[in-house]
């Protein structure tokens, strides 16, 4: 299709199982890219602690090696992919390559929700691409369509599904009747858990995503430090059943929405990560297992969803594959595609937001407990919209979905009911998303 | 932010409902553009039929002219906008467009449906951009994601719900119990049908967007002409209410495989529009109203679906911005994005095709007529999953669900089931979606 093809060369830094699907998939789609692209993408190099060590039959042993220099700064690499992880030697290969003027694409998500300002900053004063689509939904492709397709629309919210462990865990609480610990439990055997399953369960991961997506929605650094974080640890099989019953699916959301300043261009970023209800008419409820998925809200193009599988090798070489693909245009073309990212402004407190709530209180069954209850909420602001009384013996399950009402003061009101005589425990209590 | 600002001269051509969008929504946001590209958007013309008509107060007079050379060949237009429409006027102002040098930006589905491939070689020769997101999915940004971050995917599938009105006919039909007539009418009153409503319900609308989409997919022009079309007019709500029982939603969907050829490259696309059970787990079968989704799939990157609006005057008119900042980008760089599209193969018969069916029958009520009715269908090798029968009186409603089989037997085994005494009427006959 194309007289002329011209070869970009590319070096890897980590083979781990991303790593290894990324070669394995780069040698496998080779040809059709120069047939697409007129570019042919040549693999000259991965370096690896242990070189020796026996990977794949598709990987020809040469290409192994445990000099990191020899792709960071050497002169046959035009583009380097870094899948190490982690925010030590990444981040010094990362830094150390656009400062060598060669393009870089990773998949380090703590790297670019922790240090991304830098690196863009970095990568701008060398007029190379630092390109990071599989760091954000992993095979969902939702960074290009931000930086370009949406460029010219005003973002006003983003959220998302986020981490599929953790959707997974949700899906079968629900589908399955497990609780939590047994959901847990499934998801590793499957192996869609780490052993430790921290940083998904406690929301780490979908912090550092929520940090990447908001800042190339609003271009605006968000560091993953101010993102507000609460995972799931302990969501009981009953809030799920209960918020079925109520018309909503419980989801580990990442939120992020941008409060409008003074003068144009000027704003704060509010981004959080927190279990919620979402309504079962929104499209977020109805993502499964281990999908992710991403909606965006804009003024001129209104409500738009990206789902797709958010980890996995495969999909996360895809994305990885996708972005070499560019970087390797624009190398061919003498360009680059800059983050267009202004420094991070304060990030809001989230003290003013407001949502409507789910509330779950054990309760004393005696006289005028609901009375008291609902007086409370009620001197606080807090009109009630639902309520679910389940008594058994003495005690009873009071369950409440409030209308919208400012965070602090059903915070407030919750204060007070927990130091009402007759309120045993304030047992669960979750934000409707909307 | 940029030290150097240039200025990108937007002339349009047509300013009916998304004209205008376009042009206040250019406006609008001629400043955000600005801050984030460097470029400055300059709307300099707007040809149109009658000049002196009052059309907006954001628009001065003076923009408008009724020459359509004075956009097409004009020296201080550098990106043409064409949104006429339809195949005339349109197809004359975009080939003179881009003979003249000039990159284009459309909206126009038929046109690109029915000369996609004239027009691409057209641009690729005058190396200009020829842009289309507006044509497929208005503010859905697809096929961007198609034509980039997709490139090196093989993708094996394309299906979608790419016609708003239907899907919000079939929506309102199961949810408010409507019969086809009624949900159309109320389409019709709240403005998101047309008087003529036949591009819609027959399905040529749809038939344009899955050439298009499926063109991008597979790298290999697709013409309208080549799509097979079966529309949902007279679709019962019986008919959604039973799949529901069953766990399906019923959705007209757009669709398109590549059946792979012998070598690399060859092969030979299949696109159809037809309502269809979707089941009730896939993210298809989720989307409301009027919202449009597309699924793709592909070997690395799994499934993949976005969601949003496929119509209106400001999400068509989102689309159209985000290509002209493109369009705009590429001129500044000297450069544009081929359309990397082969010349259309041959279309495959869809007789060779694989579904599970949907069927209903009227039948007397006479002892063995079930006998005689599956047997028929077993020795045409369609084996029965599930079979509902409802009697009433001396006739009955039999409802099969059945296994897989080829298109090709389904009907050899509907017309002999016509010819037998005890079948009063196949009612309706729909495929299975998986």
């Amino acid at each position: 299709m194309h007289n002329m093809s011209e070869t970009v060369r590319v070096g890897v830094v980590g083979c781990g199982t991303v790593g290894l699907a990324f070669a394995e998939l780069l040698l496998e789609r080779q040809l059709a890219v120069e047939e697409a692209t007129g570019v042919n993408l040549e693999l000259v190099r991965i370096a690896v602690r242990d070189p020796s060590r026996d990977r794949s039959a598709t990987l020809n042993a040469d290409l192994f090696t445990d000099d990191v220099e020899a792709v960071v700064e050497a002169d046959d690499v035009d583009v380097v992919v870094e899948l190490i992880g982690g925010v030590g030697v990444a981040a010094d290969v990362v830094r150390r390559s656009l400062k060598a003027g060669k393009p870089v694409v990773t998949a380090n998500k703590e790297l670019i929700g922790s240090q991304g300002h830098d690196l863009f900053t970095l990568a701008d004063a060398a007029s190379v691409d630092l390109l990071f689509e599989a760091a954000a939904v992993a095979a969902v492709p939702i960074l290009r369509p931000l930086r370009e397709s949406l460029l010219a629309e005003d973002i006003t919210h983003v959220a998302g599904i986020v981490n599929g462990t953790t959707n997974f865990i949700l899906t079968r609480m629900k589908s399955d009747g497990l609780e939590f610990e047994e959901a847990l439990k499934l998801a590793k055997d499957l192996g869609l858990a780490e052993p430790d399953a921290t940083a998904d369960v406690e929301g780490h991961d979908a912090a550092s995503k929520i940090a990447i997506l908001a800042s190339l929605a609003f271009n605006q650094a968000v560091d993953v430090r101010d993102v507000s974080r609460e995972g799931i640890v302990g969501l009981a099989r009953e809030d799920l059943d209960l918020a079925g019953q109520f018309g909503f699916e419980v989801k580990l959301l990442a939120v992020a929405q941008r409060i409008q300043g003074d003068a144009p261009g000027v704003g704060t970023t509010i981004a959080q990560v927190f279990p919620a209800l979402v309504p079962q008419d929104h499209p977020l409820s109805s993502v499964r297992d281990s999908y992710n998925a991403v909606c965006i809200n804009s003024t001129a193009a209104g409500q738009l969803m990206f789902l797709g599988h958010g980890a996995g090798p495969r999909p996360t070489a895809s994305a990885i594959l996708g972005d070499v693909v560019a970087a390797a245009d624009h190398v061919r073309r003498g360009t680059h595609r800059r983050v267009p990212v202004a420094p991070a402004a304060p990030s809001e407190s989230t003290a003013g937001l407001v949502h409507a709530y789910y509330i779950r209180l054990a309760v004393e069954e005696v006289p005028g407990v609901l009375s008291d209850v609902s007086g409370i909420l009620g001197q606080h602001g807090v009109s009630i919209r639902t309520v679910n009384q389940d008594v058994s013996g003495t005690s009873a399950r009071v369950v409440f979905v409030t209308f919208p009402a400012a965070d602090q003061s059903v915070s407030d009101a919750l204060e007070e009911l927990e130091r009402l005589p007759s309120v045993l425990s304030v047992s669960r209590v979750l934000r409707i998303f909307s």
